[in-house]
C-alpha cells in the first residue's frame, strides 16, 4: 500500500508535502519522497525510510515552488530499494514529469513486455514506471489527453497524482479502488490519500474524487474535472475500512472508526462468547473490540500494551527469545488476563503466526480462556490492487477451515465476521471484497487486457 | 528518569541487556548504554539516541561475557551530551568499575565541591560521576564496604547497579524512591528497573529490593543481601504509579493497570461531570480515562489516536502550521467528537501549553464541552528525586489557581484528583508525594546533608 | 573524465573490480559503482564519493559472480548526483544489461530529442542513457549486433563496457580517443582504462583495444573480435599522454612517464630560463620538471610540497585567510627557494587562478624570479571527447596572449611547448589535439551527425 | 605522535586551529579535536578520524571565542577510540581546563598507581589524563604553580598546551625532545608543533620555545616567559629531522628537506653502489634520495608512485591478491627501472615487512638489481618519548644483522647511514638518539622517577 500527497499555490508547498506525508506514513514505510515544481524544473527527493528520516532542513531547502506532491511506499510490486521509490521523475517529450501511485497495475508485466519488445528500457521493476512509458508515447497534445489516453490500455486500481512545471493531475481509477481526497487550505488545492492529511495540515476536506474522476488544477485555476475512461461500477477496497485507514480518517464518505465499532458489535451479534473480558490486539483492533464489548454487554479492557517504539530496525538476538517479534511490539496487561475468559478481537488473519503468538501470550500473562474475533471475513485471495498479501498458499484461510485455524492458533474458539455482516456494517455497496470472495473487479495478472469488457 | 537492567550468569547477556533496555525505553530516550564483564575486563559503548538506533550487530558483539548491564536516559541533572550517558565505566584501585544510576542525589554538589577542593578531576556534570569518587575513595576492603561507605555520604533518590569484573551489586536507595525488581531466567539473576524488562526476557519476577537493600550476584552464587545504611521510613515515588511505569507493570507489589483505573473511578466521584462520552490522552491517560468512564457510567471512546511515528527527530516548517507539536502526535476522531459533551482524562498538567492545544483540538473537532480531569493533585513543586520537572516558576499549578487554570487551558470545567484520593486509589503508605504537597523526604538540593537525621 | 574495468571469469571479480577501481580513481573521484553477473542477474551497487568511501564489505558481498565491471566518475556532461553515476543498468527486451562508459558522445542532445519525440522516457542526464535506448531499439540478433547497429548513429568519444548475464564486450571508439587495454590474471580476462589497473590486481597485459575493435568475452570463451564501425583515421587523446593517465601507466603503447620525460626536455630546448633551480607543481608535473631540468642542465628540487589529505570536503572558512584552496593542497619549501630563480613546471594552464596562486606562494617563499614553463601548448579550446574543461571564455589562453598570461600570473617568464615539439615529444601520429588546435576529429554538439562522411 | 595548535587572540580561533590542524594531519590520523574558550566556558569537539572529517561547519561554530587550542592524535599509549581523543577537558578546583599534549610521559603508570590508591578514578588509559590529574592536585594559586609543580613529578617526553578560560599555557620538556614553536598573525599568538601549521595560516615565525620554557598568553597580554623546571642538556629528537616533520618545516632551527638531503649525501659517501639510477620510496624518503644522487653523481628518477588516495579504510579482499598493502600505496614505473640497477632510498626499516614487499615489486617491474640504502642508523630500540614504535622484538634490526636484514628483504646489498654521519648531517649536538642507541635521556618506564638526578 502507499499514501501520495500533493498541493498547488502555496509557498510552504514541500514543508506541507512532509507534514501530509507524515499522516499518511502508516500507508507505506519502506520510503519517502518530495518531488516540487518552479520554474519549469521539477526538484526530486527520495529516500528509503520514515518520513522524519528522510528529509532534512537542507534537503527541504532544496525543494522549492508552490506546488508540490509527495508519497509513501510499502512495496506491493516491484523489488524494494531506492530505484523503486516514488515519486519517479523524468523527462520525455513533454518536458519534465513526475509521478506518484497508489495501487497496482495488474497488466503492467503484458505492457512491460510490449514496450521491451518495441525498444523500450526500464530502471526499476515498478508498474508506475510503464505508466510513464506510456503517457510518453501517447499522441495527445495535452498532459491530460495524453494520460487519459495511456489509462485506455490499463487495467487495475490506481490513485495517481501527477506534476508538470505548469500543473497537477489527479486521477482515480474507474473502479474507486484506492481513496483520493480533494482538500483546501487558503488559496491552495490538496490532494490526499487519507483526510487525516488535510487535518494535520489544517486544511478543509471538500470532497472525494469520484470513481474515475481526472482533475487538474493550475496556478490560479481549477480544479478543472474530467472522465476520459468509460463509466464501471464502483468497487472501494473494502480492506482500507476494515483496517487500513487511520480510524480518525473520514474514508468513502463514512468514518473509519464508526465503521470499525459497527464491524465490532455486528461480529458479537454472530459470535458471541461465555467471557469476562474483552480486549484488543493494539491499535488496528481497538476500535473493533470496543463495538464487540458494547454489543455483548462485556467490559472493554486494555489487555494488551503496543510498544511506542517499534518501527525501528531491531536486531534480533539468535537465541535469547522466542516469540521475539511479537513480544518487542505487544506486552500483556497481566491483571487484565490473570484467571479471566478472555476475548480477544483483532482486524483479520494472515498466515497465523501472529495470532498464534498473540494466543501464547495471553495464556502465559494467565488467561483462562482465549476467544479469538476477527472483524472481518477469512482473508482466503490474494489482492492484485495494492494491498501487500502474500500468495495464497501463505493465507492461512485459504487452505484451512475455520476450526483447524483455531486449533493452530490455540484458541478456545475463533469467529470470523461474515461477508454480509460486513457489508452491513460498511453500510455500502460497490465494494471491492476480492480478498474475502476472490471477486476480482479489475482483472487479474496475466489476464488478456479488458477494460472495454469491464466497462461494457 | 532512567532505566536500568543487569543480569549476571546468561550466555548472551548482551543481548538480553539490549532486550530488557527497550521494555524499559520509555523511562528514558536521550541514550542508551551496555557494559558487559569478561575475563577481567570490562567492554562498553553508550550512544546517544534510542536503544535500537544506539547498538548494532556489531557492536552487541563487541560486548561479551555472561554478566552485562545497561542504562537508558532521560537527563535530569547533568547537561545532555554523550559524556554524560550511562553507564559510566572508570579504572580506580580497585580495578575497572561500572555504574548504572536512576534517581538524583541531591547533595551532589557540595559533594562535588569538597572532592574538587582535594584535587579531584570531573568530565561529566552528572552526580553519578561523584558518587563514583565517593566509591574510590571509600577505605572499605570489597566494592559492597566500599559502596556502603560513600553513600553514608549521599542524599537523594537512587536505584543503583554497579558492575565489577567479578560481580554485579545492585543497591536501592532507603526510602525506596525508585522501583527495582529481582528476577531469573534459567541460572542467571535479573535486575531492572520494571517487571516490563522481565516479561519481554521471559523472566521470573522474584520479589522488588527492598528500600536500602543492597544486593550482590557473583558467577555461581547469590543474591547476597545487604542493609549498610540506618533505616528510614519508605517512601516510594507515587508519580510512578500515576505516570512513569509502563501500565503493564507490577509496581510496588500492585498492577499499575489497576491503580491507574482506580485513580479514574475516584477521580469520577470527586469531579463528575455532565457529559457523553469520556476519552483519553493517550497512551498514558488510557487506563484512568477507562476507570473514570465506568466509575461515571459514560462510554468510553477513542477521541483522539496517538501516532506511532512520534519521538524521531522531526522538522519544524517554520509558518507552515500552528499547535504543530501536539498535531504531529495526536489526532482527534471528529465521529466521537462532534456535538458531544467530551470528558477527557489525562494524567497530569505540568505547564499547561499541551493541555490548552488539545482543547483546542478537541472544539476544533466538534466537541460540544470539554471538561478536562486530571487523575492526580496539582503539580506544584518539582521533583528533586529524578522525574525530570521544570522549575516552579514554569509549574503552571504551583501560581495558579484550579479555575484559573481551567481558563487558560479553555476548558469548559477542570477538575483534579485529591491527594486523599490518590492515596487511597495507591493504597499505599509510604508514598513520596512531593511534587503534590512539597514534603521532601529526601533531602533538598543545597541542604546540609544529614541522613543521620533522617535516619534518627 | 571517467574510468572502467571488467572482469571475466574469476571467483573474486567484484573485489577485484574494487581493487583495480582504486587504481583508476585518478580518473574520476564522483561517484562509483560496480556491477556483476549472477545466474542470469545482474548485481548493482553505485554511490557517490570515492571506492574506498562507495563500497563496504557488506556490499561487495551483495555483488556476486564471476563477472563484474566499475565505473569510476567525472562529471563532463550530465548533472552530478546518484542519478548520472554508472554503471548504468536497465531491463530491455534482451534481459538485463549495464554499461559503463568512458568519453563523451557529441550528438546525444539531438539523439535524444529523436528519441523523445518517439516516446521515450529519461531518468538521467546522461549521454549513455540515450546509448541504452539506441541499443535497446536496435535490431540485431545479438548484444553485439544492436551494439554495432547503434553505435551507427552515434558521434564521439567512447571506450564502453556492457555486462549482460552471459557475456561482457569492449568496444573503443573508430579514432580510438579514450583508452582501453586487455589483460589476463589466471582464467579471466580483463578489461581496464589504464594499465595501472592491471598492475594493481597482478593481470598480465595483453594488448590495448585497437581503435573501432569490439572484444566479446563470456565463460570459458573468447576473447572474440569485431569491427562493427567503419575505419576512420586513429585519433588518440594526447592530453591523455600529457596529464590524465597516471605516470607509470603504458599508454598508446608507450610510458607516459618516459613521454613526459620528453616533453619537459623539449620545453627547455624550446624556452630556457636563466635560473639557478628547476621545480614541479607536484605531482601531475614533476616528470616534465624532471625532464626540463636534465635538458637544461639544472638542478631539479623538490620546491612544492603536495598534501597527502586533500581530495575532502573540506570547510572553507570565511575570512580566515586568502588563497585558502591552493594552499590547502600545496606547501612550499622556502630552503629551495629563498633567494633563488625558480624554473616551476607545470603540465597546463586553464583559468590561470591556481598559476597565479602558486607563482605567488613561490615568491612569499622568497623566489627571486619565477619562470613559469608548461609542458603542453596553450589549452584554447573545449574539449567535447571526455575532459572536463571549461568553456572557451573561461580559457585564458583562448583571449589572452603570452604575455598576457605571464603577466596575469605574475611570473617574470612564461613558456609553453609547441604543438610540433609536444607531438615530437610524444613520437606520434594519430593524436587528436583539439584542445590546442580547434581540430574536432569526431564531431561538434550540435552538428549533423555523420559518421559516415568520418568514415568516407 | 601528535600534533598541537593553539591560537589566543583571533576572531576566528576555531577556524584556524581547523586549518592549523591540517597542516599538521601527518602527526596523527587516528582523532581531532579542538577546545575553544569564550566567556569563562570551554567548548570542545573531538571525533575519530581525520581533520576534515571530524569538523563541520556546524561543530565548528559550536567552538566560539577568541582563543582555540587543537590535538591530532596518533595512539602511542592508551588505548584506540574516542575516550583517548584530546584535547581532554575536565572541571576541578581551579574551574574548566582543557590539555593537548605531543610526547609522552614515562612514568604515567607508577603516578597512576600511586593517584588511584588515594581514590583518583580515571576514564581513560591516558597518560594525559594523569597529568591533570597532578594539577588539579597541586597546591599553587595560578595554573603556571599548579603545572610547574606537577612536571616535577613527571618523567619524560611533552609539548604541551594548556586552555583555560582567562589564559593558554604552552610548555616543553626540560629536553626540549617534541618540537613546538610561537609564531604571530595580526595581534594574535600562535602555538603549534610544527612551523607547516604558521605557514598555512599565514603566520609569522617567531621562535621555537625552548627546552623546559613555559610560555602564557592572556587576552592583550603575554608571551610571559617562565622555567619552572631545572635545566637539564637539550635532547631534541633526532628522528624528527629524519622523518617524522613535515619536509617544507623549518625543525628545531634547520630545515628538514635540506638536512634530508645530507643525510641522503652522507648515505651516498658511506655507502656508494654500482647503479644506474636513484629512487626513492615516497614521499618521505624523496629528499634524501635527492641527496643520494648529488652526492653519488647518478640520476635521480621517480621509480615509485605514492597513490593520492590511501589512508581511508580499505577493505581488503581476502584471497583476491598478494602484497596487498603496499600496492594500493605505492606502484612501480617500470619504464625507469626495467633492466636497471637501482638504489632505493628509505628512511628507516622498522619489521622489514614494507621493505621486503617494496624490494619484490622492483623486481617485478624488471630491476635487474636492487640496493637498499636507509638514511638512519639500524631502529634498535623503542621510543618512549611519543614517536610509535614497536617492542625490540619486532624491531628486525634489534635481533638482525644488517646482512641477516638484505637477505630478509632480499636486496642485492643494504647499507644504513653510521650514527656519526647522521649527526653529521644533523649539524647537532642535544639530539635523543635513542632509538638508534638505546641511550635514554630521559628515564624509561618503571623506573624510579629521577627528575632531580637528571638535573643534579
Amino acid at each position: 500500500m502507499c499514501g501520495i500527497f500533493g498541493i498547488q499555490g502555496h509557498a510552504e508547498a514541500a514543508n506541507l508535502a512532509y507534514l501530509g506525508l507524515h499522516a499518511l506514513q502508516h500507508r507505506g514505510q519502506e520510503s519517502a519522497g518530495i518531488v516540487s515544481a518552479q520554474d519549469g524544473r521539477l526538484h526530486a527527493h527520495r529516500q528509503l525510510g520514515l518520513v522524519a528520516d528522510a528529509f532534512s532542513a537542507e534537503t527541504l531547502s532544496g525543494l522549492p515552488g508552490s506546488a508540490a506532491m509527495g508519497h509513501v511506499r510499502y512495496a506491493t510490486t516491484g523489488g524494494h530499494g531506492l530505484a523503486n521509490a516514488q515519486p519517479f521523475t523524468v523527462e520525455y517529450a513533454g518536458g519534465p514529469l513526475s509521478i506518484a501511485h497508489n495501487g497496482n497495475l495488474v497488466n503492467a508485466q503484458a505492457l512491460r513486455d510490449e514496450l521491451s519488445a518495441a525498444g523500450a528500457v526500464f530502471q526499476s521493476d515498478s508498474d508506475t514506471e510503464v505508466l510513464l512509458h506510456l503517457v510518453a508515447q501517447a499522441r495527445g497534445s495535452s498532459l491530460e489527453e495524453r494520460l487519459g489516453e495511456a489509462l485506455l490500455r490499463v487495467q487495475g486500481a490506481y490513485s495517481l497524482l501527477l506534476l508538470a512545471p505548469d500543473r497537477m493531475v489527479a486521477m482515480r481509477d474507474p473502479h474507486g479502488l484506492r481513496p483520493l481526497v480533494l482538500g483546501r487550505v487558503r488559496d491552495a488545492w490538496v490532494f490526499a490519500s487519507e483526510t487525516t492529511a488535510l487535518d494535520l495540515i489544517e486544511a478543509t476536506y471538500v470532497r472525494e474524487l469520484e470513481p474515475g474522476e481526472m482533475v487538474t488544477v493550475v496556478p490560479g485555476g481549477g480544479p478543472f474535472s474530467r472522465r476520459p475512461l468509460p463509466a464501471v461500477p464502483p468497487a472501494r477496497c473494502v480492506f482500507e475500512q476494515v483496517y487500513f485507514a487511520r480510524p480518525d480518517a473520514t474514508l468513502f464518505g463514512q468514518s473509519a472508526y464508526a465503521v470499525r465499532k459497527r464491524l465490532g458489535a455486528q461480529l458479537a451479534k454472530e459470535h458471541p462468547a461465555q467471557a469476562d473480558v474483552v480486549i484488543a490486539v493494539p491499535d488496528s483492533g481497538v476500535p473493533a473490540a470496543m463495538g464487540y464489548a458494547q454489543g455483548a454487554g462485556l467490559p472493554y479492557e486494555v489487555g494488551l500494551i503496543r510498544s511506542h517504539y517499534v518501527g525501528r530496525t531491531f536486531i534480533e538476538p539468535q537465541q535469547a527469545i522466542r516469540h521475539f517479534g511479537v513480544k518487542l511490539k505487544l506486552a500483556a496487561v497481566r491483571e487484565v488476563l490473570a484467571g479471566r475468559r478472555v476475548v480477544v478481537v483483532d482486524d483479520s488473519i494472515v498466515r497465523g503466526t501472529t495470532s498464534r503468538k498473540i494466543v501464547k501470550m495471553l495464556k502465559d500473562a494467565g488467561a483462562a480462556e482465549v476467544h479469538l474475533r476477527i472483524s472481518s471475513p477469512p482473508t482466503r485471495w490474494p489482492c492484485f490492487y495494492g494491498i501487500d498479501t502474500p500468495s495464497r498458499q501463505e493465507l492461512i484461510a485459504a487452505t484451512h477451515g475455520v476450526n483447524e485455524i483455531a486449533r493452530y492458533v490455540t484458541a478456545d474458539s475463533l469467529g470470523y465476521l461474515s461477508v454480509e455482516g460486513m457489508l452491513e456494517a460498511v453500510r455500502g455497496e460497490g465494494y471491492c471484497t476480492a480478498c474475502f470472495t476472490g471477486k476480482y473487479v479489475a482483472g487479474l495478472p496475466g489476464e488478456p487486457a479488458a477494460l472495454r469488457a469491464l466497462g461494457g
